[in-house]
């Protein structure tokens, strides 16, 4: 074990440090270490400042070093600095080194408004309206002049053509809310709709207004129905906006590109000959410009804004997923993302206190987090795409991952944790344990068909439901259901075909969901690496209550033996996957058992 | 070897582009390498993009391959992902990646204003006025109120303690002017003076007004005189201006506090005590506060403002260092600094087109460049420490490290390395090569101190001068002075005893600026590590016309064997050190001397 801390209340015990505190901070430091003195280093309104760690206490094998942090700038970083007989080393969020690092991977404290409580806490499962569950109302309503009416249970997506956006199976928010009970019985909490704005096309992310519900789902009538619905059961419910486009049927568009004078116009980049700015050069999707003033008005000004007005009764959306985070704001020289940010938090925070802003963010999202906007963005970079490294099936054959060509790698376990690592390292803890862990969405190829069986998807579900930050599912995931990319994955939900589920997967997921909604380390918990191989990834989540230990493996390998673990040496229950107690090996060690694919959670009992 | 790319003109020939251009850049692949497909990935916009990449040429044992890149915003990222037999690996900046990397050790074009193109070919040579030289018209000067006078040859200095600012040895800007013929000798063609405002310190970094030159220094005529003579020579003479704070005795501050309406009173901080902000807590530094729109008038605003004033005739100073700059507009919740940067450069700009702004950043200062500001800064965190870790004499017990407590640990070459790269690889190629390398300053202990001996010395300054980057050398390192930290190293330049300098390695410091200033590659060449142990460090500096190969050794090691040099394979003749012409081994790999201490660059005939 190496000298270990992050941001969690273990070693963080102020969660929300404000302006101008001071707040203890913890080391944990192996007591064999040849270290004899600690400090912290921040570096208060830009400069350097070093101050001496004491001992605070010495349990489990490990000396407990504290030291005080001044919460002198909105975004305190720190990192530590160990001396002794083997020199100066560095600790920070990255791990230890023996040569200088830069600032960009110290620890952070954030000392803007805290995201709300509930997120921590939370389970999110995504919903495609247009394929999740059609109510009895959907037959009576006409089919529109853009779509291809489908068959719910006979027609096959087709995942990429010309018909591919306009493939029309007429799910709507009734639908979700007489399905709810699925959602109870696989235990998620919030659920996620993609849009649900008039558009033309079936994802609905080329919205043609913003001020009114989709009467093809059903309209302002059923979103307050399926509100009102999951409320009741304690959840929340979360929208999806395009802040970075409409589409060309948005009356701002149409009004815009009809007359140069409209007040509508600055509202998107137009250029002298008429032509305007788009998303990756789809035409239907005019870019946003957030330089405009009117923009902001309309979009975040006033309890009767884009953002705000569906927070509202008797919507009370929870909070909004913002499509193509990314590019928001970005255009040439236009740097308008961070700025955005924050004016949509505070336009949602305004109405909501509680309210929640997640960042779509396909890539690498580390420089847009940590000011006061997103409060988390959905963990593609490093969680979705490592995973799929590392247990992808043999013989897969997907193309790219998310546009990165090439198809998808197959990864060692070594790999994948410095991926997670490189990327989770550039934020705060808050931001990392706020972030949306996912194996894929209606963006990607579905888990299944990714992994090639259950027993790797199991692999994968384990890590969703263990690791920081919040498991959202995509719906049809947890029935073994298969799709090899965005478009393909959309699959109808086959609630007609109940023999098709895969009733053994969906019980790994029950019982996933069930571990990390008990266990308290694995919602709040910090993160500590024990050890990698090829084939195996182990972790503890340690919080100040309970410890816990986590075994992946892709593959049989060669067991792990893991000499150093802060417990007290006793009996390891095992709380999911079968696996014996464990117990201490006579020189203190502990070893894993080696089989695999499997995924192993067990109670690591501690002495403090 | 590696696949290398770096921002130098063999790899990336057009070196100043403009928003909208599509530029070729290059990457070489040793061509035993199983690299089946390069693609280059950049996120305009904020999205990824990837463009494949073609083969361009075979040479001298490696593929080039070529790849467009669009200059779609100011800062434009991009690195490679290779794919072939050994699956994917991305290449940037920091090196090359089997696991998936952030995008902030990406490559980086920066499509704002290139520096100046004379600083590629500077010298600079820092003086700190008091201790330089006096002329005989500083015989007739009082002495101050504040100042304890010194016997410029007898009064030793005093390093810390009380009497420290204090110490008055009355060097002036006319003596400088008289000793350009020493600068002459050594090589030099750029000229840094500490600051010449008055003030109540032999430092001055306390200004008592920006409004003239410190009589005791000759005033403003002498200012004019010595640029005169710099100019004369053809060189550049920069001044050094405090953007972060003023002394309490300059007359904004002595308004300020005396009067809560002045106009002054917003140039600071003030709380509702009348208390005030000041640098670390130094009461005599009160901090400026740069939300003030008055305190940027007067800095900034127009040919008469504070910058712009000494950049024009009589004087024309051709830049400035920034002092504090890391410091400068950050305090609590605000944070001016870019945007204070981007004033300060588009101020000088304004009046000298040529004119240069680099940044005093003593520790990360990769967050504060590539913006619009600072055109550089100086190199402390990724240069004078990790030079001062790997050649550190045996017993050196100096207590820190510009505030980085515990001592100066000693390094092996491979951390140096690790450190290097760190800081080099989160700023553009621009941003690292126009920044300034330096062994020390008035800030520091001295050189020669620090490595303990004239041989150690040799390769520290071997590194000044071949690395990429501007060399500063402060006054008296070329005559081997010593000293343990920035106050003590201030010593007076000993004119008068010509016995105690240690003429040996003045000839080595001219020798090695010589080499520099006549070898196109060490001033514009790429960058590629080719080796590293313990005590041994070896690259390549290639250009367009020429290629260098460099070694730089601590001590007597096991001699090095490269294969694969990108090279002729015929004969490398040495340039300095002294060593033998090199000639390939029967299977073509090359192997340097093992004897050290010891500085050795051949030049590298190249196929190409």
């Amino acid at each position: 074990m190496r000298p270990h801390h992050d941001g969690s209340a273990l070693h963080v015990p102020e969660q929300a440090p404000a302006l101008g505190d001071t707040v203890p901070v913890f080391l944990r430091v192996p007591a064999a270490s040849p270290v004899s003195r600690v400090y912290l280093r921040s570096t208060p309104d830009g400069e350097p400042h070093f101050t001496a760690a004491t001992v605070d206490r010495r349990a489990g094998g490990e000396v407990w070093w504290r030291a005080e942090v001044e919460v002198r700038n909105p975004v305190t970083n720190y990192r530590f600095l160990l001396t002794g007989s083997e020199g100066q080393r560095w600790v920070n969020a990255l791990g230890d080194f023996g040569h200088d690092v830069p600032d960009n991977t110290d620890f952070r404290l954030v000392a803007y408004d805290p995201p709300p409580a509930w997120v921590r806490d939370a389970v999110v499962y995504q919903i495609f309206p247009d394929r999740f569950a059609r109510s009895a109302a959907a037959d009576a309503r006409e089919v529109p002049d853009w779509a291809i009416p489908c068959d719910w249970d006979r027609t096959p997506v087709i995942g990429r053509g010309p018909e591919t956006p306009y493939q029309f199976y007429g799910g709507d928010l009734d639908g979700v809310a007489e399905r709810l009970d699925h959602l109870d019985r696989l235990g998620v909490n919030t659920v996620y709709l993609t849009p649900i704005f008039p558009a033309r096309s079936n994802h609905r992310y080329d919205a043609a207004t913003f001020d009114g519900v989709d009467p093809l789902l059903g309209g302002d009538a059923a979103l307050a129905r399926l509100a009102a619905a999951v409320h009741a059961r304690g959840w929340r419910l979360l929208g999806d906006i395009t802040s970075n486009h409409t589409g060309d049927s948005h009356r701002w568009f149409v009004d815009a590109i009809s007359d140069v004078d409209a007040p509508e116009r600055e509202l998107y980049y137009f250029d002298e000959s008429g032509d305007y700015e788009s998303w990756l050069g789809v035409k239907s999707l005019p870019k946003l410009n957030w330089g405009s003033a009117e923009l902001r008005r309309r979009f975040l000004a006033g309890p009767d804004s884009v953002l705000a007005r569906w927070l509202r009764p008797p919507y009370g959306l929870d909070g909004w997923r913002v499509d193509v985070a990314n590019m928001t704001g970005r255009r040439g020289r236009d740097a308008y993302t961070h700025e955005v940010a924050a004016a949509v938090r505070a336009a949602v925070t305004g109405v909501r206190p509680d309210g929640l802003v997640v960042a779509e963010h396909g890539h690498d999202f580390t420089g847009d987090l940590d000011a006061d906007g997103w409060q988390g963005t959905m963990n593609y970079a490093g969680f979705c795409r490592p995973v799929w490294n590392w247990l992808r099936a043999d013989g897969l054959d997907l193309p790219d991952f998310l546009g990165v060509p090439d198809g998808v790698p197959r990864r060692a376990g070594p790999e994948v944790l410095a991926t997670m690592r490189a990327f989770g390292s550039l934020v705060s803890w808050r931001a990392l344990s706020h972030s949306w862990l996912l194996l894929g969405s209606h963006d990607s190829a579905r888990i299944r068909t990714v992994v090639g069986d259950a027993d790797r998807q199991e692999v994968a579900v384990g890590l969703l439901c263990t690791l920081p930050g919040t498991p959202m599912i995509f719906a049809g995931d947890e029935l073994g259901l298969t799709g090899r990319n965005g478009e393909d994955s959309r699959t109808p939900m086959p609630w007609r075909r109940p023999e098709s589920w895969d009733e053994a997967t969906f019980e790994r997921y029950r019982k996933l969901v069930a571990l990390r909604r008990s266990l308290p380390a694995l919602r709040h918990g910090g993160l500590r690496w024990a050890y990698a191989d090829a084939d195996s990834l182990v972790f503890l989540r340690e919080s100040p209550t309970e410890s816990v230990l986590v075994l992946a493996r892709r593959a049989t390998a060669e067991p792990a033996r893991l000499a150093g673990l802060p417990w007290d040496g006793t009996e390891a229950v095992n709380l999911y996957g079968g696996a014996p107690t464990l117990r201490p090996d006579p020189d203190g060690a502990l070893t894993l058992p080696g089989d695999g694919p499997t995924f192993q959670v067990w109670r690591l009992p501690t002495a403090g």
